[in-house]
C-alpha cells in the first residue's frame, strides 16, 4: 500500500480513513485510465460546434428527454437529480467511462454560507454582511461598500445574491430527498477559517464547509459525494450515458437549443432531444493547451482536473455565440512540475507545501511568497513577470526542506512517505550539492520550461535565504512574507496539510510559530520543483442568476444552462474557503435544474 | 501654448517639432470630442452580432464592393490602400467622425525587422535568428531553441514567419506606391534599443523602428502617418464612410461573410456587400469595461486607445463563432489614475515616468519595480496579487519626486510644465505632509479604487525608501530593481522620456547612473497616482498567416480578415520594441489586403 499519493485534502487522519483514502485512490487510477481512453478516442476540438438548424418535419432525434445534462461531476449529477425530482424526464451524458468527473478526485467539500448547520448552531450570518464579504474579494478593485451593488454590475451582484439565497436551500433539498446527506466539515478540529479570514467584513469567522455523511455517519470525500449522487440517479432511473462526448449543440430555427449530438467511443453519433433545456456541468479547460494559452495570464502546466476537462463547452458555446467570462481566472494550486510534464492531469495538487523546516524559492534562491498562504492565491505568484530580466521569474519554484520535514511530514503530498523515494525529489548532502543536482535536473527539462536555469548565485543565495528564514523561525515571525501570522496558515498547516507523523524523533511545538522551524542545512537536504497548476479553470460562458447561458448581448440563449467549472464563476477570481469550488457548483446546478424544468417545451426544428 | 500634454513619444526635441506636436494635440482633442460623440450616439454592444443568412433573391445591399475595410487607423487604412492597389473595389467604414483611430494619437513608429534601411546600411538580420528572438519573448515559458518550431505551435510559428517575411515587403510597397513614405527612426540619437535588448539572441541590437517621412523630409508622428494614408485613399477614390459603426456581419447561406450592416449616427442602417471579404482593423477593447473585466488578468482603468475602441469586433466575431485568443494580454502602459477616472480614454500614457530624482512606490511606501523598465512590462507589476493581504497590493503606484525633477523635466508627461500645476499632482512641504495629502486624495477616490488606503507606515516607509534609493543613486547601482543598468533604461530615459529642460539650475551628469539622482526629501515634494492602463488591448479573433479569421476548429471563416489591435496579436504577450504595435499592424493589414483581393467572389445570399 503505497502512500505517496495520499489524498491531500480535508481528512481526519485515522487508520481507517487512510484505508478509505487508498481505496479512493484506486478509483482515481481507474478513472485516469478510462478517462484517458475516452479523451484519446474522441476527436479533439476540431469536431465541436453547433449544427445548422434542423430541417422541419424530420425526426432527427434518437431519444427524447425534457432535459439533457452534460457531465457527471457534482454540478451535472445534482442538476440531473433535481430536474428529475421536479418531474422532468432527464438523461445525463458523460464523456469519460468513469462517473464523477473531477469531483471524484476532490475533497468533496462544499462551501455554503448561512447553511442550516450554522443556523442550527446559532451562527447568524446576515445576507448583507456576507454579500459584502463576497463582493470585496471577488471584485477587489471595484468593491465599494457604499454603492447599492457594492461596486459590482447588477449582473455580478445578482449572481452573489443567488449564491447566498439558494445555497442553503439546495443543500437542504438534496438532504430531504435523500440524494446527498450533508454534515458540517468542522470535525474533529473545530471550525477552520475561510480564505478571507482577516477581512474586516468577516469579524465572526465560522466554518461554512459541508461534506457528505456516509451511511455510518463518518465523513465522505469526493468519491462518497459522487457515490450518493449516482445512487440517487439510479433510484430515479435517470439514464446515464457513459462514453458519450457531446460534440454539437442542436438548435431549432428560432435559435433555441433543443438537444445535443454526442459522439460515442466508436465514433458513431447519437442525437438527444432536450425539450426544455440542456444543462452543462462539464468542467473547465485545464486540459486544453490551446484554451489555456489563449486565455490564461501565465504558464500553467496542468492540474488535477480529469483529462476530459478540455473545455468542450467553451468551443461549443463560442460557436453558439455565447458570451465568455472570467477567462483569465482559475482555481489555482501548485503542482509537481515533473508529474505534470508526464501527464497534465496530475494525481494531486499541492494545496500547502507540507513541513515547517521548508521554504519555497525561485531560480535565484529567493523566497517570493508566504508558503502557507492559501493555494489559490499563493499560486498566482508564478505569474509575476520580471520586466528587467524579461522573464517569468517564478515560472517554477523549488520546495527546499531538510531531514526533519522529510521524516515528520512524509506522506503528505508531495512528500514521499518517510523512508521511500519519489522520482521528482532530489536529495543531496549539502546545499551546494543540492544546487548542482537541481541544475542538472533543470538541464534535462529545459526544452519544456523555456530554458529556465538556476541563477549563478543560487547556492549562495539559498544558503543566505535559509539563514534568514531560520532567524524568522526562531523568533516566530516572518518579516518578509508573514508566514504563520494568520489563523488560516496555522490551522490548515497543523490540522490538514502538515499533520505530523507520530513516532519520529522530531518534535513540534518548540518554536513560537508552528509553521516555521529552522532548516538544518547541514544535510541531507531535499528539493522538488513546483509549478502553477489548477484544480480546474473557472471561466467559460457567462450565466445569469437563473443559470441561463447568455449571449454577447446579455440575453439568455434559450434552452442552454450551465453550472460548475464550465461556466464563468459567479464568484469571480476569488475562492472563498474550503469547498469554494463545489459550493457554487452545487448551488447553480440546483438553480439550473429548477430553471430548466420550469422552461417551456421547444419545437424540435 | 500649453505643454502639459506634450506628446510623450519618439521625438527629437527641437522647438519646431514641439510646435508640430502641439498642433497634433489639437487634433487629438478634436478627435476625443468627435469620437466621444460617435460612441455616445451608437447603441452599445447590445446591437452587435451576426444577422441570419440573407434570403435568396432579395437584393439586400445598399452598396456593393469587393472589399469592405472596418476602421481607419493604420491597419484599416493600409488594408484599404493595398486592396485598392490590387484592383479591388474598396470601401472603408469608420465608427468615429474623425479619421485615424488610435494611430492618430500615437508616435507613428512601426517596428519592422530586416527592413530595407537596415539592409541598405549593412545590418544583416538573418531570418532564423530573428525568429528565435521573437519566439523567446512572445512565448517565454515554451520557447525551446532546439525544437523545429521553437516550442511554439505550427500556427504560432507561422505567424512570426509571416511577420518577418512580409513586414519589409509591406513597407517597401507602401513606399513605392507613394502611400506611406518611411524612414528610419534612428535620428538624431543613433539607434535606440529594442525591448528585448539583453537577450542572448539579440547580440547585435539594431534599431528596427521606422516612421513616416514628411514631404519636407522631417519625421512624422502618428498624425502624419494617418495624413499620408488618408491622402492615398483619396487619390485612389476609395469611399470613406465616417460615423458608420459596423454592427452586424452579413453571411450567405454557406456561412461566408459577404458584407456588413452599419448603424449610422442617426440610427439608420446601411448594408454594404463585400464580394471578396471584410477586413477588420477596428482596434481593441480597452474602452469596454465588460470585456476588460471578463478577459484581463487585473484591474485596468483605461488607456489612450480612442473611445470607440470598445471591442465591437470581439462581440461580432464571437457571434460568428470565431476563436478568440491572446485575450489576457494588452499593450500595457501606466496612466494617470485621476485622468482615467474622468474619462477612460486618456490623453496620453506614462511610457516612462520622467525624472531621475523620482521613484514609484506602492501603498506601503515601497518600490516594487524598475521605474525605467519598458512600459509594457513595467505595467504588469500592477497585477501582482498579495496572497497574505488578499489585495491588489500595487493597484495604484505613487510617483514621488522633488523640486529638481519638477523643474528639470517639467512638461514631460505626466509632469506639468515647470511653474504650472496639474490637478492630479499633489505638492507638499515634507514627506509627512505629502503622505497626509495623498491619504486625503485617496479617501475621495475610495469608491473607485476598491477602498485602497495608504498603509499605516506609509510616511515612515517612504522616508526610508527614499534614503535607500538615494544611496543607490549616489553609487550608481540599484540593488533592488537594477534601474538604469540596461541600455534601454538609460537611452530612452535620456533621449526620449526624460530629456532635460535647459536653463534650470539643476545639472545632469553628476551622478554615475543617469537614471537616478538623490531625491531631496526636504521639500517641496510631489506625488501623483498611476494605475494600469493600455495603449490598447491586443486580443481578439485568432488569424492565420493569411490574416484570415479562424473559427473554433481553426478553419478560416470565409470572407473575414483582421489586422491590428482587434485581433489576437501574432506576437503574443510581447512588445518587441518601439513600434511593436504598429509594425505587426502594418504587416498583417498588408497580408489581409492581398489575401482578400485574391479571394473568390461570394454569392450574396
Amino acid at each position: 500500500m503505497s502512500k505517496d499519493s495520499r489524498v491531500s485534502k480535508d481528512r481526519e487522519g485515522t487508520a481507517e480513513q487512510d484505508e478509505q483514502a487508498d481505496q479512493a485512490r484506486v478509483s482515481r487510477r481507474d478513472f485516469l485510465r478510462l478517462a484517458g481512453v475516452a479523451a484519446a478516442g474522441a476527436t479533439g476540438a476540431g469536431a465541436l460546434g453547433v449544427l445548422p438548424a434542423l430541417a422541419e418535419g424530420t425526426p432527427p432525434f434518437d431519444q427524447e428527454f425534457d432535459i439533457v445534462v452534460v457531465g457527471s461531476g457534482a454540478a451535472g449529477a445534482i442538476a440531473a437529480v433535481i430536474a428529475s425530482e421536479a418531474g422532468a424526464k432527464v438523461a445525463l451524458v458523460e464523456k469519460a467511462l468513469l462517473f464523477g468527473g473531477t469531483t471524484s478526485k476532490s475533497g468533496g467539500v462544499y462551501w455554503i454560507p448561512n447553511n442550516k448547520f450554522l443556523r442550527d448552531a446559532g451562527h447568524v450570518e446576515p445576507r448583507e454582511e456576507t454579500l459584502h464579504k463576497m463582493a470585496r474579494y471577488s471584485y477587489a478593485a471595484r468593491y465599494n461598500e457604499k454603492d447599492p451593488h457594492l461596486g459590482l454590475t447588477q449582473a455580478e451582484y445578482d449572481l452573489l445574491v443567488a449564491l447566498y439565497d439558494n445555497g442553503p436551500t439546495a443543500v437542504e433539498e438534496l438532504d430531504r430527498i435523500g440524494a446527498l446527506i450533508s454534515q458540517p466539515a468542522d470535525k474533529p478540529f473545530g471550525p477552520m477559517p475561510d480564505y478571507f479570514e482577516e477581512s474586516k467584513e468577516d469579524k465572526v469567522p465560522v466554518d461554512r464547509r459541508l461534506w457528505s455523511k456516509k451511511p455510518d455517519g463518518s465523513f465522505g470525500l469526493g468519491d462518497e459525494m459522487v457515490r450518493q449522487l449516482k445512487a440517487a440517479l439510479e433510484k430515479r432511473q435517470v439514464p446515464v450515458l457513459m462514453g458519450h462526448r457531446v460534440t454539437s449543440l442542436l438548435r431549432n430555427a428560432r435559435g433555441e437549443v433543443v438537444g445535443v449530438e454526442c459522439t460515442k467511443m466508436d465514433k458513431s453519433k447519437v442525437r438527444l432531444r432536450a425539450k426544455r433545456g440542456v444543462i452543462f456541468g462539464s468542467g473547465g479547460f485545464t486540459q486544453s493547451k490551446d484554451l489555456v494559452q489563449q486565455f490564461q495570464p501565465g504558464p500553467i502546466f496542468g492540474g488535477c482536473a480529469v483529462p476530459t476537462n478540455e473545455g468542450d463547452f467553451v468551443y461549443m458555446a463560442t460557436a453558439a455565440g455565447a458570451k465568455l467570462g472570467n477567462m483569465s481566472s482559475a482555481w489555482r494550486a501548485q503542482i509537481v512540475l515533473e508529474q505534470a510534464l508526464q501527464f497534465s492531469s496530475t494525481p494531486d495538487d499541492v494545496f500547502m507545501p507540507p513541513g515547517d523546516s521548508m521554504i519555497l524559492v525561485n531560480r535565484y534562491g529567493k523566497r517570493v511568497v508566504n508558503e502557507t498562504a492559501n493555494y489559490n492565491e499563493r499560486t498566482r505568484i508564478h505569474f509575476v513577470w520580471d520586466p528587467t530580466r524579461h522573464e517569468w521569474t517564478n515560472l517554477v519554484l523549488f520546495m527546499i526542506y531538510d531531514q526533519r520535514t522529510a521524516e515528520l511530514y512524509g506522506g503528505r503530498f508531495p512528500l514521499p512517505p518517510t523512508g521511500t523515494q519519489a522520482p521528482y525529489v532530489i536529495k543531496a548532502a549539502s546545499i551546494p550539492e543540492l544546487a548542482n543536482a537541481l541544475g542538472e535536473r533543470l538541464g534535462k527539462l529545459e526544452g519544456k520550461i523555456g530554458g529556465l536555469r538556476l541563477g549563478a548565485d543560487f547556492a549562495d543565495n539559498l544558503s543566505a535565504q535559509i539563514e534568514r528564514f531560520n532567524g524568522f523561525a526562531s523568533k516566530g515571525s516572518d518579516d518578509d512574507f508573514r508566514r504563520g501570522e494568520m489563523l488560516y496558515d496555522r490551522l490548515w498547516h497543523s490540522h490538514v496539510w502538515s499533520y505530523p507523523n507520530p513516532g519520529t524523533s522530531h518534535e513540534i511545538g518548540k518554536t513560537p510559530n508552528v509553521t516555521m522551524h529552522p532548516i538544518d542545512a547541514g544535510g541531507p537536504v531535499y528539493a522538488l520543483i513546483l509549478a502553477a497548476g489548477t484544480l480546474d479553470t473557472n471561466g467559460g460562458p457567462v450565466i445569469n442568476a437563473k443559470a441561463e447561458v447568455l449571449d454577447a448581448q446579455n440575453a439568455p440563449i434559450p434552452g442552454l444552462y450551465g453550472a460548475g467549472n464550465c461556466i464563468a464563476s459567479p464568484t469571480g477570481q476569488y475562492y472563498y474557503g474550503g469547498g469554494g469550488t463545489l459550493g457554487p457548483a452545487v448551488t447553480f446546478a440546483y438553480i439550473a435544474a429548477k430553471s430548466a424544468a420550469a422552461a417551456p417545451e421547444k419545437a424540435p426544428a
